[in-house]
């Protein structure tokens, strides 16, 4: 089967009800915060400085350099959510102010092509001699994304030329021969395949190859580039396990398990996918399906949540999921769906589908508040303020969203992300249309040479039925494949009103509906969401004797504002019924889950002989992502539960 | 009620099946290891550099000092450790080699009477500049109750001579319009009460009382020192929270709740207790019982361990009792140990005995191999080897015992309770004659003026009775206090095959037989011991759903010897039988727990919406101060319940 690409941003028009409130958000709130923080415009803020460091590097202000060595990212991030907000709603002082941004930005740039205010500011003689730690390639990476981005919005090519001209200069300090060597952090290769995309250059491909091909050889790039500095070690916080903190520890074909900073692994893994798909690789395509499978059979959270301790932001071992001291960084949830999306477009194959929609509507979401305007770092399943308080292993641990983080990469990544949900919906390819997500939303694309438009109407997650309209511009024959989520126990399928039946569709998660399609032809899927108890793998040692609640792709937590504290006290019983119910006027509308649960009381032993006493109490659970909007609380996903 | 003190040491000939094995360990083991250590010795272990300390500092040798600040105290407690092994049990050559290292710390001594290698060496003029960090006030403690023992157990008076004239000059440091401070690691305050009772000299209790009053006062000492030291700030690892990290954020009587560093706290709390004892304070007492309660009401393990976290090593908040990432210092348990021995004192109730019984049994006798040479420093409740590998939340976590530590304080404070544990059995006053513990003894006191023996023989805690045979010298009354254990449901007593009634002997814990005893009177106490589940408190988190087993005082775990790894998985039904058997060829033999548990497995999802399968499954619960015995594996203490 040929790849299956997502479409492209410009060629979706989202209209959904669930996901245009983040949408709006984004666009409302989170945009332009972002901009006056990157001016250092907000009040009471840590500054950002971000701006501040090209005009610096441009030679248009005086001054030093503040900020962390990555701080350029944070525009580039800024540059890539504009212009996907661009592409789905045009506005024309916001494109003047990110007009002006980039010129900065090109301004900024070396004539060799040299890009990094840290090192054009502070160390202009030490570019280059320290990867690992220093973030130069990745900021480049975060500069290419924006600048394809921005081109495909607006068509404007400034930003393009900025990014290709870096891209050439990077080219000619890495190599055989050359500094033989790679990122510390990861990111540039999936960067460079856009960039390659985007501009038909397949040297950027070579490059993404090559950074990937040369991680974890020995001798090791490390080492070699400390020698270089002078320095007797690696200096490191984390010692010898910088090496699979960067998941430079032995060639990337050679790695089984994924290991170290989780943001790190997500974005490597999907750049190595890129050039699967780029360079029809297939020992690259086995090892990021290594990978992906150990990842998210292993060392994933229900929520789509990934990095199991703070230390390294880090994976631990198989099965290790504590849920209270665990990182989750929204960020890594998100480069997760990075690399789902990749995995799809190699092989559509409905777990891939599975896990982006687990992590978008829980680990993702959960990052932000109702009222965009504060954000969660790291993303905890079990939450106790005070302990928060108190325990130095949960210092990393808000219980409460904050409004700005001065390592500020979690609220642009998530920007980014929803701003351009519209490419991750649909996917194409010679022979077939996917429906990856259900979501509201019109595409206009081409299917075997004919121009079609396809209608999405559905208030999913909220409701279960999703209807298709087909429109295609004549009579087309395809493969219509509609992603049947892996949580719908029976879904029902109809074309024009008749059942279809949906067995021998099936194929890898996916039913596919090939037929020649007309104007007017309507598919009706519905993905019954009863309320679903979800038990985890019996390794799992933090969640043995535990439930989780589910209802379609959303996982439901307990919340303090709903029954009191020590909701470690409640044991949901495997026989008691549990209905969804939808609450208006709770939490901006959200369908919510009632029952009842056994509480526990006891006497004022701390250690006691007899059992402690039990009643029935209501219990009312609510969608993960939204957790933490009603005030500081505990929390709780894996509930304890009574067969 | 008169105080119920302790009998001396020597009054005390412990003939114990079951503790015997370790006075022997002791005797027989740590000593001997304990004084090459010291002396540097052991090949391939680290240098402790403590007698060469002295030497030093006495200008028998050259060098520079080495080790912690308190190395001096590692010397103090193998001397008192070896006075309380040649109490019970005199041996001439040992006798030897500690009065050639007390001769060592006598030449050691100033003229003044200052005595701390680490200043005399290192840093001459610096002196009391540093009571938060640097331990002088410390050492000075461990150095007297090394002399009070040493001369109780030789009648020798070198080391106690030595230690007056340190006390002495401590006194003319500290004081009113002196130095208005305190140590920042208590243990001096207990010392000091020893001293005083030694020596008859009230000068000694009044400079622990001051210690205590002065604790915690503003200006605050500590921050008073650093200014004179011409510190910026306190420059400490722990910040602002170096005020409860040693029990100084507000005057002792304020302090509701057990707070900061455990093993320092219950070492005030000691000190505390000692004074109110000596002092009558009645406003001491109280803030005595008020720590007590939080500390055992809300903050302790069922092992008797406290310390619910590595930072600080310290307690956290009420009910926070996580089973993995905890504390829980064999110094810890054994200072809690210290702690209930003097609430014993100022009020025998059963509770204090309990928690005494409690911590000894499980949390303390935890700390050390069967072998006698490998030791627990951090006691936890639950481990899984993998993850201590790869977590750092666990990282100070060990699977196994360890043969030393840098920190050498473990191993020794083990050696002096165990070598001293003849002196928690008894206590007498004037009116009566309690017995706090049940090991297999023979005591020689006075009781109401007589010469009285008694004799205890029993197999506790494998066993279910003891026998009590009393010996006075002539027929004499008095009230004899035997402890009923708050774990035993139907205690039986007989005195001299008769029947006694126990509810009308019962008074707080105690069993009260008042009566003239003659010689042969005999008591015989039954404690039956069926196998007992035990339940937390529903407000501890970690513990909700989850069942403890116990028996007699013995707390029992689960280990993957015995059912293989995931412990996690195994779930005790509530309804089942569980016997007890005791297994001569088992961990030197030992009293083991068998029935049966369901053994959760599943299918190969991460998360699935089928339940776990589930299969019943043998099992076999081991003490828990045995576990770890048998190589690196998964236990732990709490199991999942069925109900």
């Amino acid at each position: 089967m040929p790849f299956a690409f997502p479409v492209p941003l410009k060629d979706v028009r989202l209209q959904d009800p669930f996901l245009d409130r983040y949408a709006r958000l984004v666009r409302e709130k989170v945009i332009p915060y972002q901009w006056q923080a990157l001016n250092d415009q907000v009040p009471g803020a840590e500054k950002s400085h971000a701006v501040e460091n090209f005009r610096i590097a441009a030679g248009i202000a005086q001054g030093s350099f503040h900020g962390y060595v990555f701080q350029d990212s944070d525009l580039y991030k800024w540059l890539e959510a504009v212009a996907y907000r661009l592409c789905s709603d045009p506005d024309p002082t916001l494109e003047a102010t990110a007009d002006e941004a980039i010129e900065l930005v090109a301004s900024a740039q070396s004539a060799d092509g040299y890009l990094n205010t840290y090192y054009t500011v502070a160390e202009p003689g030490q570019r280059w001699t320290d990867e690992r730690r220093r973030h130069e390639l990745y900021c480049a990476g975060h500069l290419m994304e924006a600048a394809v981005a921005y081109a495909e919005a607006t068509g404007k090519g400034l930003l393009l030329d900025v990014a290709r001209r870096l891209a050439d200069h990077i080219g000619t300090v890495f190599g055989p021969g050359r500094k033989e060597g790679y990122p510390g952090h990861p990111g540039i290769e999936l960067a460079l395949i856009k960039l390659s995309r985007a501009t038909g250059e397949h040297r950027y491909v070579e490059l993404a190859s090559y950074f990937i091909d040369e991680r974890g050889k020995q001798p090791h790039f490390y080492d070699l580039e400390a020698q270089a500095r002078g320095a007797k070690n690696l200096e490191d916080y984390y010692g010898s396990y910088v090496y699979e903190y960067t998941q430079a520890h032995m060639p990337v074909r050679e790695q089984q398990e994924a290991v170290g900073h989780a943001v790190r692994a997500v974005y490597l893994y999907s750049g190595m996918a890129d050039v699967a798909l780029e360079t029809g690789d297939e020992s690259l395509a086995t090892a990021c399906r290594t990978l992906w499978r150990n990842l998210t059979e292993c060392r994933m959270y229900i929520t789509g949540g990934i990095g199991s301790q703070e230390f390294g932001e880090d994976f631990t071992s198989d099965y290790d999921l504590p849920n209270d001291t665990m990182y989750a960084e929204t960020c890594a949830a998100i480069g997760l769906i990075f690399f789902a999306q990749r995995m799809l477009t190699l092989e559509p194959k409905g777990d891939y589908g599975d896990v982006l929609e687990r992590a978008l509507y829980n680990g993702v979401l959960s990052g932000i508040s109702l009222e965009g305007d504060r954000f969660f770092y790291v993303n905890p399943l079990e939450v106790r303020p005070d302990a928060c308080a108190r325990r130095h292993d949960l210092k990393h641990v808000a219980p409460v969203r904050q409004p700005w983080f001065g390592c500020a990469c979690c609220p642009p990544n998530l920007a980014r992300l929803v701003a351009s949900l519209g490419r991750y919906i649909y996917a194409t390819s010679e022979e077939g249309l996917w429906v990856h997500l259900y979501a509201g939303s019109t595409l206009e694309t081409t299917c075997a040479g004919t121009c079609v438009k396809l209608l999405q109407r559905t208030d999913y997650p909220k409701g279960e039925m999703i209807r298709l309209d087909m429109e295609p511009e004549a009579p087309v024959s395809f493969a219509l494949g509609l992603r049947i989520p892996g949580w719908c126990r029976v879904p029902r399928l109809r074309l024009n009103g008749e059942d279809l039946e949906l067995g021998p569709l099936l194929r890898d998660g996916y039913a596919y509906v090939k037929r020649t399609w007309s104007p007017g032809d309507r598919i009706e899927l519905t993905l019954p969401m009863p309320v679903e108890r979800v038990w985890a793998h019996h390794r799992v040692a933090a969640d043995a004797g535990l439930v989780a609640l589910q209802r379609g792709p959303i996982v439901y937590c307990l919340e303090e504002a709903d029954h009191g504290r020590e909701l470690g006290g409640l044991a949901l019983q495997r026989h008691v019924a549990l209905e969804s119910r939808f609450d208006p006027g709770l939490l901006g509308g959200t369908t919510v889950i009632e029952g009842t649960a056994l509480r526990q009381s006891g006497n004022a032993l701390l250690y006691a002989m007899e059992p402690p006493r039990e009643k029935p109490v209501p219990i009312r659970a609510v969608p993960y992502a939204l957790w933490g909007n009603r005030g500081s609380g505990e929390m709780r996903v894996w509930v304890r539960e009574r067969p």
